[in-house]
């Protein structure tokens, strides 16, 4: 159990394992599983323990007297107007979860780091959950820092942006990679004129999906590729922005930041009818519902949500029974589904 | 810091009160609801609950607090082929136990009346949670009855089908009405040769629905309105069976069974690329993204989500309070939402 606290002359796991002549392991397991220790071990770590005055903290304290098998988990801003993969990741990891023999919590609080942190608080001083899920993780997020300095196990679906040094656990999906395979896939069936649609710069994952389609263009190589970018902040507002963009750059392809603009875009092409507003090929990400359901399906970038909700479960199953040793720190792949909307050219 | 041993003087909650200089129902509240105890006294009774190493044990805890504030909620089955309002339900109930200071735990036991009733058996031998809810009823549903018969308080989405001696609570969306809702409308936007495309019979919802349909129509009693049934168990079916039901029937309007069937119906349509099957109304059921993000927007029968789940936790928190009398049995009246998809004819 990692100890979030370093205050000098304060006794640590270690400085009992340390006194008591075994390793940090042993420690925890006298704290944690009592049964797992000979009794001579037992007896020499808990005089340790007293000799030093050793208090673990918070959570491990939580677990010496009881394990909820809860996990918590955040279930975001409800966005009436998108479709989003958090409730298919939810079900996910509730499935995963139960074969591990846990249950995920849900937690409503709302949008900030701040009525986050409230809720973790909460839930940590009633020993509310063993743990915290976080479905997705921002610039200058405070959100992981607290969990950890609070001892609470945690992993985070989504990397730590700009912040190299973070010692806690996370799993991510390499969104560049699946705009690098979009590139590809498009430059391959013939496209040159890509046009990125989503919403302006963020410094954090929009910039990796936007800069993973510009990264995949340049090293494809292709003469006369380019890429040009529609900014829209809200998906509804393509009906009166793709016109002029279509007119003016004349894309051949347009790569959406996510589903729910692809579904909006091929919607606005659609409306037009126009035989070469009709060629223009779509893609999304997420391979969501709408994805799947539209006509012609749309092309996206399919989250492996299943292995993502694995690793999470072991890593925070690690924690909470104390045996973890190193953070999780997993960039994950994701796969490119080809639909309809992207066939090559002229088919 | 005493963990596995059993001493003597084990402390007590009446021992920490006196430590802290506070009642024993201050300790309860520290240890049990937190947010009710000024951060002082919190900071105090945890000092004192660390000093005399007092554990609180599972019974008496469980007589303390009589709760764990949680509520099962089985997510159902993961239809990737279908948006369901069963994600937006979930998180109306998660909003509105907040406010009860509950909190919902996801249950992913399987399909069938025996796995969730497994499900109900662990969860509560283990007391893991204080309640359950159920979010949708079948005919022959046994899940009732054995929650009813094992004292677990409970309220199901959905009425008890063919079962006017069930005694359990149920708030239902009356769909049937919401169907009469569509048949008005459309009449009234001069449509008179609707199709019904849904699912079979069953004895239950379909049933309600179709039957909402046609006595809407019966009851308007407009001159030469019709109503045709085209059977589709997949909506994904539709592309192949909607084009001979229009030649034959010529519907100037499809009532769908949900908003997927409605979103394909439009979609089939669309494709035709045939004025007059362009002019045929369409309406769903759920007001769901989709129906929202379709182009047109998708007229369709919205569910007072947030009205049932206040009523749900209403009724749950007295049930397990132990103050409730009557169980509760409720229909609500659902609201149609008109979009595009059904704007009057020639418009």
């Amino acid at each position: 159990m990692r100890a979030g606290r370093t205050t000098a002359g304060r006794a640590t796991l270690h400085s009992v394992a340390a006194a008591a002549g075994v390793s940090h392991q042993t420690v925890s397991n006298v704290l944690n599983a009592p049964d797992r220790v000979r009794p001579e071990t037992r007896e020499r770590v808990l005089r340790a323990v007293d000799a030093l005055s050793y208090r673990p903290d918070e959570s491990a304290r939580s677990l010496v007297r009881r394990s909820t098998r809860l996990v918590s988990f955040n279930v975001g801003e409800d966005r009436p107007d998108r479709v989003s993969m958090l409730d298919d990741f939810a079900r996910a990891l509730a499935r995963v979860g139960e074969t591990h023999g846990y249950r995920l919590v849900l937690d409503v609080a709302g949008g900030t780091d701040d009525e986050q942190i409230t809720s973790f608080a909460d839930l940590t001083a009633r020993r509310a959950v063993d743990g915290v899920v976080i479905p997705s993780t921002h610039v200058g997020d405070r959100r992981p820092a607290w969990l950890t300095e609070h001892g609470v196990p945690m992993v985070a679906f989504g990397r730590p942006w700009h912040a190299p040094d973070a010692q806690h656990s996370w799993v991510d999906v390499d969104g560049g990679h699946g705009l690098r395979l979009v590139a590809e896939h498009l430059l391959a069936t013939g496209r040159r004129r890509l046009a990125y649609v989503g919403p302006p710069r963020d410094g954090g994952m929009e910039d990796d999906r936007l800069d993973g389609l510009l990264g995949g263009v340049a090293a494809a190589g292709v003469p006369g590729a380019t890429v040009s970018t529609l900014e829209v902040a809200d998906p509804s507002r393509l009906e009166s922005l793709l016109p002029a963009l279509l007119e003016e750059q004349r894309p051949d392809a347009l790569v959406c930041r996510d589903d729910t603009y692809a579904f909006e875009a091929r919607q606005v092409l659609s409306a037009l009818r126009d035989p070469a507003a009709a060629g223009v090929a779509v893609t999304g990400v997420d391979d969501s519902r709408l994805a799947r359901l539209a006509r012609p399906g749309i092309t996206s970038v399919a989250q492996p949500l299943d292995q993502v909700a694995a690793l999470i479960w072991t890593s925070l199953v690690a924690q909470i029974e104390g045996r973890t040793t190193e953070p999780l720190r997993r960039l994950i792949r994701p796969a490119l589904v080809e639909r309809a909307s992207s066939a090559p050219a002229g088919t």
